[in-house]
C-alpha cells in the first residue's frame, strides 16, 4: 500500500508521462528580471497556459481516458470548464464520447469551446445543486465511466507529468532547490506535482496557492484534515473554486506540501498583467494565483528560487482588458 | 564567395546558434484546431514572443556582441524598440555599454524597457532624420561597434538560429514541407531564416509579411531590386515599419524567399485577438503580421501545413485591449 491512500504509485505516475510523452506539450519555464526584481528572488513560471485547450488539465484527461478499459463506451465528468476541455479533447482525440456537467455560470470561452469538441454538456446550478449528486448516477445510467476532476489516481498521475517536466526544467536551468507554489483547487495537480518532486527533486517544496475565500486546502493543512469552505464569496478565479480538499489528494498534500497562501482577486489581476507584459503570457485569474503569490507574498515563503505553475490562461477578453486597466505596468 | 554578397556562411550560422545555445530560449511551436479551421489547412506558431526581451531580436544581438573583437569599448545600433531591447539585453548580460538611437514617437514600454536594462538612448525625429546618418558617425566619435538591425552578417547568423528550431521543431512534428511566413522589416529574420531552411529543410518556402503600405520587400522582390516604401501612412506595425529593405538581406530573400504578402493593421489586431483566446500568445501588431497572412490570405499560399512566425509581444495594453474589443472571438 503507498503511504497515501489511493495515490498513485511511481509507477503509475511514469506510465503516466510515458503516454502523454509527444501528445502533451513539454511547456516552457520562462522568467523575466522585472519579475524577479518584485519577488525579490529568482522567479520562474511554468506556462501550462500554453497547453492544448489552454490549461494543465488536458495532462490528466488524456492520462485518465488512456488507461480505461477496452470496451468503454464514454466518459462523464462535471467541471467548471478547465477540466471540461481537456477531458472533452482527450476524448475527442481517442474517438470516446464524453458528457461534460457544468455550471449554468460558467465562462461562455469554455462553455463553447468544450461543445466545439464535440462534447455533450448538462447544465447545473452551482449554488443550488451538488455536481457529484449529479454526475454519478448519471454516469451509472448512461453506462459512461466518470472521471473525477482531481479524485482519480490516473488524474493525478498525469497532473504529476508538470511535476517532472518542471524538475527537468529546474536541473537544466541550475536550480538544486527552492518553492514550487501551484494553483491549487480539488488538489490534483498541486498533489500530483508533490508526488514527482519527492522522487525527482526532493530540495523543492510544493506549496498550493488558492484564492481568498475558497483557502480550504491551506485551512485543512494547518488543521490536519479536510476542512470546507463556507461563506463562498464572489470569485474571478473560477477554475479553482472547489468547496472541499480531495479525499485523495488532501492526504498527499498533508505529508508533502508546505502551508497554503491565499490571495486576492486584485493581485491575481495584477498578477495577470504583469505576465502580460514581462511574459507575453495570457493567464485566467484562477490560473495567476501562484504568480500572484510568488510577487506578492513573499514574506511567506522561505529564502531562495521560486517556481510558480501559471496552470491556465482560458480567461474572457473583458476580465484580461479590466487588469491590463486596473494595472498598468 | 558566399552566393550572396555579405550574407553569412553556413558556418557562421552554425557558430551562431552554438553561441545562444542554452541563452536564447528554444521557443514553443505551437497550434490550435480552431486557428486550423480558419487556415483551412495545419497551422503552427512559432512563439518567438516568448523569447527574452519579448521578441527575437534577442538572438541577432547576442549572437553580433558575442562575435566582437576582444577590447570593444562598447556598441550603437539604431532601433525603433525591438533590436534596441534585445541589443540593450545582450550588453547588459556581457558588461558592455550600449548607445541606442531610438525615435521619439517609440512605444513607451519599449523605451522604458531599453533604458532600464542600462542602455544609453538618443532620441531622433522619425519623419525628419536618418537614423543611419546619425548612428554612423556618433559611434565612430565614441569608439562604439555599430551592431545594425538587420544588415549585419552575425545578426542575421543569430536570427538564422529561429529558422534551424523551426526545422528542427517541424520534423518532430511530423512535417515534412510547407510555407514559413516570417514578419519582415528590413529582413535579417526572413533572410536568416530562409537561409537556415535552404540547409536544414529545403521542403520549406519562406514567405515575408508586411503591414500595408510597408510592402517594400514584397515590391522589391517581384520587381527584382530593391524599392523604397514612399508614402508612409500610420501604422500600428511599429516594429516592422522599415524604408527599404536590407543591401545585405535582399539578395538572399530574393534567391531563396517565394513572394511577399501584405496585411491591414486590422487583421494584425484580428491575428492578435485570436493568440490571445487560442494559443494564450501576447503578439504585437508587428509580431502578428506573418499570422494574420496565414489566416486571412491563404488563398496566396500554396496548399500545405504554414508555419507562422509569431515574431514579438511588446504592445502597449491599451493597443492589445482594442484588439481585444474589435475582434471578440
Amino acid at each position: 500500500m503507498t503511504p497515501d491512500a489511493g495515490a498513485p504509485s511511481r509507477e503509475r505516475i511514469a506510465e503516466a508521462a510515458g503516454r502523454l510523452r509527444g501528445v502533451a506539450r513539454r511547456t516552457p519555464l520562462l522568467s523575466s528580471p522585472y519579475l524577479d526584481e518584485i519577488a525579490g528572488r529568482p522567479l520562474w513560471v511554468k506556462a501550462e497556459c500554453l497547453q492544448h485547450t489552454g490549461s494543465f488539465k488536458f495532462r490528466g484527461g488524456w492520462a485518465a481516458l488512456t488507461a480505461l478499459p477496452e470496451g468503454t463506451k464514454g466518459v462523464l465528468t462535471y467541471s467548471s470548464g478547465n477540466h471540461a476541455q481537456g477531458v472533452a479533447r482527450a476524448a475527442e482525440m481517442l474517438g470516446l464520447p464524453a458528457v461534460i456537467v457544468m455550471p449554468h455560470d460558467a465562462p461562455a470561452q469554455k462553455r463553447n469551446n468544450t461543445a466545439a469538441m464535440g462534447a455533450e454538456i448538462v447544465g447545473y446550478d452551482r449554488h443550488g445543486e451538488d455536481r457529484e449528486a449529479i454526475g454519478g448516477p448519471m454516469a451509472r445510467e448512461r453506462g459512461l465511466h466518470l472521471v473525477k476532476p482531481y479524485d482519480d489516481p490516473d488524474v493525478i498521475a498525469g497532473q504529476a507529468s508538470v511535476g517532472l517536466e518542471i524538475a527537468e526544467q529546474a536541473a537544466e536551468a541550475g536550480i538544486a532547490g527552492g518553492t514550487v507554489i501551484v494553483c491549487c483547487g480539488g488538489g490534483g495537480l498541486t498533489a500530483g506535482t508533490a508526488l514527482a518532486f519527492e522522487e525527482a527533486a526532493p530540495g523543492f517544496t510544493v506549496r498550493p496557492a488558492e484564492p481568498d475565500g475558497y483557502d480550504d486546502v491551506t485551512r485543512s493543512l494547518a488543521a490536519g484534515h479536510r476542512m470546507a469552505n463556507q461563506a463562498r464569496p464572489p470569485s474571478l478565479c473560477d477554475a479553482i473554486l472547489t468547496p472541499v480538499p480531495g479525499e485523495i489528494t488532501f492526504p498527499i498534500m498533508h505529508r508533502l506540501c508546505g502551508p497554503g497562501l491565499a490571495v486576492t482577486d486584485d493581485e491575481a489581476l495584477h498578477a495577470m498583467a504583469l505576465a502580460f507584459a514581462r511574459l507575453k503570457l495570457v493567464l485566467e485569474p484562477g490560473g495567476a494565483v501562484a504568480l500572484a503569490a510568488a510577487l506578492f507574498h513573499g514574506d511567506a515563503l522561505a529564502d531562495g528560487p521560486v517556481i510558480a505553475v501559471a496552470t491556465g490562461g482560458n480567461v474572457e477578453a473583458d476580465i484580461f482588458a479590466e487588469a491590463l486597466r486596473r494595472f498598468p505596468v
